[in-house]
């Protein structure tokens, strides 16, 4: 994936080549590590000199220094620092070196999170509407660690033309009782999906395409998927 | 779902019924709730009397001392208490209210993960096998919150048939470098799209079969899908 690549055309050509039709509803999910190339997004780590902190920090974690520099940067807070360092990033986000990914790069060089991911998504949305004529929604991806749990799955970190979150309050369930607010992550749960379809590394079909999903269109920012530090009882 | 139902039974006919046919390799997910009622992991909370401590803790969640006698109950630990009591459970769980669910049971009634969730779903998946002559993952899923997110998706309580992580130690990412230590949770990725299908609030079908889903057959427990103590930088 170059840099200034227009991946939103991208997908809608390749749907085309591979007689997949992209149709209105369908959510595209498109993982970080080419919204990041394609926006340039990329460090060449032989170009960051790592003050003395990082260098600490390097020697700690067992970790290139100059990496160490590069997620320093893009942490807002450091979250948790023990054998990995947790960050929250500038955009509020939870994650393990605040984003930075030295896999699916070439080597020497890192990818950090897209810096507005949701304007990311819009724009790739924006021009599949302008090539196929429709409306789909986008979930751009980073595979996320969790706590209490192992393992990473696939979490929404910019979306476009869906509604993150699907409140329960008031509905009622099977017994007809009311449901006590309950939310669903609809966007992280579609992320998941489309990752665990994506697979592993990759694979070189970085987007997968999922039909007949049920969620809500419309505005959406991935900041509602974001826990507010005061509600959050575990940063 | 009745105490004793036959799950696996239910769902071979029920697929059948519906014109959908289970293959060997499909993935099967089903809802949390109905595997605890048909094993009878339902407490009437009339029979329940809270103790002290239930009752002051009830004082300060507002909420029915005798769900907060019956989440003590569940709880080997109590890992967060400010405006919900996160436990861990006997299993090893870490989630909001020991996993004790009042939705999708009767008025005056709460459900608790069923005690032994890998077998719950070992049974299911025998029972497919035994009626239709394939061989499926089963997947047993509850609708948990996420620490730093906002919103509850689907994860894997208990597993039978599918490796539950998918282990990326010495592949190479798209460009030949060698990934570092990534690790995909696989079952977890899979609940998350299983209920996101399933919807909202069972909406009368809690269960989903996803299929042509990448996963590795193989004898798995749910318990590798649980953080150590020692390696969780957030209980």
């Amino acid at each position: 994936m170059k840099r200034g690549a227009n991946i939103g055309g991208l997908i809608a050509r390749a749907a085309d080549k591979q007689g997949l039709k992209l149709e209105g509803g369908d959510v595209v999910v498109v993982t970080q590590s080419i919204v990041s190339k394609a926006e340039g997004q990329v460090i060449d780590l032989d170009k960051v000199k790592p003050d003395e902190f990082a260098k600490r920090l390097a020697k700690q974690l067992n970790k290139d220094p100059r990496e160490i520099e590069v997620i320093l940067h893009e942490a807002k807070e450091i979250v948790r620092l023990r054998h990995v360092l947790v960050a929250r990033t500038h955009h509020g986000f939870v994650c393990a070196s605040a984003g930075v990914d030295h896999s699916n790069v070439d080597h020497g060089k890192v990818t950090l999170l897209p810096r507005d991911p949701d304007a990311s998504a819009r724009r790739i949305r924006k021009k599949i509407e302008h090539e196929c004529g429709i409306d789909v929604a986008v979930i751009i991806t980073d595979t996320q660690g969790r706590a209490f749990r192992m393992g990473a799955i696939g979490t929404a970190i910019g979306i476009s033309g869906i509604k993150p979150l699907m409140y329960l309050r008031g509905k009622r369930d099977l017994y007809g009782k009311k449901l006590r607010s309950k939310v669903i992550a609809v966007a992280d749960a579609l992320a998941a999906a489309g990752v665990a379809v994506i697979g592993e590394a990759g694979e070189g079909t970085p987007v997968a395409v999922i039909k007949g999903a049920m969620y809500k269109k419309g505005k959406g920012s991935v900041h509602e998927l974001i826990r507010p530090r005061e509600k959050d009882l575990f940063v």
